[in-house]
């Protein structure tokens, strides 16, 4: 059995990998302006078909993505923050979508290798599911009585589930976390949580 | 009185606590956010006054800014086009505006020396123009049969037309450009032009 460290020493480097640090800000604003072009888009579709309320419902779409955004950037974990805000920018297997309620904790974690876990993570989801499928990850940060709470949940097609499985347990027993636990796991579904400590 | 546009158009400041070299993604993505979001409530704010073509008057104007920005970034001038990207982020003495006309040509210049060269060129009239005061600066770059043309149009309340004449004109000097030429300066208005030869 590869143990985390293992995993992450063969290969590209993790942070090479998650292409982080190739991201420029220029970049970066050139695909955050493309998506909201998208939504701009939508909601002047909207209007010229005379369509008001499906406008106005797109608007408010809008707004929550972006208070969720604020969310994830609000919670302290710069590095982890840009993995989520960039990562359907590039080619990838599974779109990921998240929430993050309780931003303002402090969670007693490392950023750095918390988005080397999480990168770690999504290249072991992308092994085992069906290219080209209607993959998705929904990732829900929250605050739960023993800390902070990332629980992942994914649908979609998962082509070796009994491997795939195996290898998220193996990253969930990271010590990173307080606690772990693995919810269910089928041809079609994963989910799983992990818990970090609070901050003082 | 203040209209809808100046009302909502405006928003809520955000902390101007980051300098221009310093910027990660995060932040620049933050920034633009809040500049997005801005437009989108504007939108919104049109839609539920029953403003359905100032709705779309708004959304006309974000879809030609959002073009002036990719103009911008298809210059291959990737610090250039940082600098003003990001410019209006920071707490400043003015605020720059620009258009880019014929964003397929390569000018023959350094984009390093450009930038630091704008970024003198900001820092010099910002010594000499009145804080507070509704200043403007307009850049609009195009080709002419010379080269690349960087034209720039002040609008506000200029302390020291003077001073400012001389220091510009010794930027204007520099050797980056193939020609350089002051069009007016007064104590409200300056107008010159910086022109970057073609690459091949």
């Amino acid at each position: 059995m590869t143990s985390l460290s293992e995993k992450l020493g063969k290969g590209i480097p993790v942070r090479m990998d998650m292409k982080n640090d190739t991201w420029t800000v220029v970049q970066a604003l050139r695909h955050a302006r493309h998506d909201w072009m998208n939504h701009i888009q939508l909601i002047k579709g909207y209007i010229s078909l005379g369509k008001i309320e499906e406008a106005e419902r797109a608007i408010e779409n809008i707004i929550i993505q972006a208070h969720q955004e604020s969310h994830l950037c609000n919670l302290r974990l710069p590095m982890f923050a840009e993995l989520l805000l960039t990562f359907n920018w590039e080619a990838r297997s599974f779109n990921l979508e998240y929430e993050v309620f309780n931003e303002e904790v402090k969670a007693h974690i490392s950023d750095e290798a918390l988005t080397s876990w999480c990168a770690a993570l999504f290249r072991t989801l992308e092994q085992y599911i069906k290219l080209y499928a209607d993959n998705h990850l929904y990732l829900l940060v929250d605050k739960t009585e023993e800390g902070l709470r990332f629980f992942f949940e994914f649908s979609g097609i998962i082509t070796d589930s009994k491997t795939l499985s195996q290898e998220v347990e193996e990253l969930l027993r990271d010590s990173l976390f307080q606690r772990s636990q693995m919810h269910l796991i089928s041809s079609g579904e994963l989910q799983f949580e992990v818990i970090a400590s609070l901050g003082s």
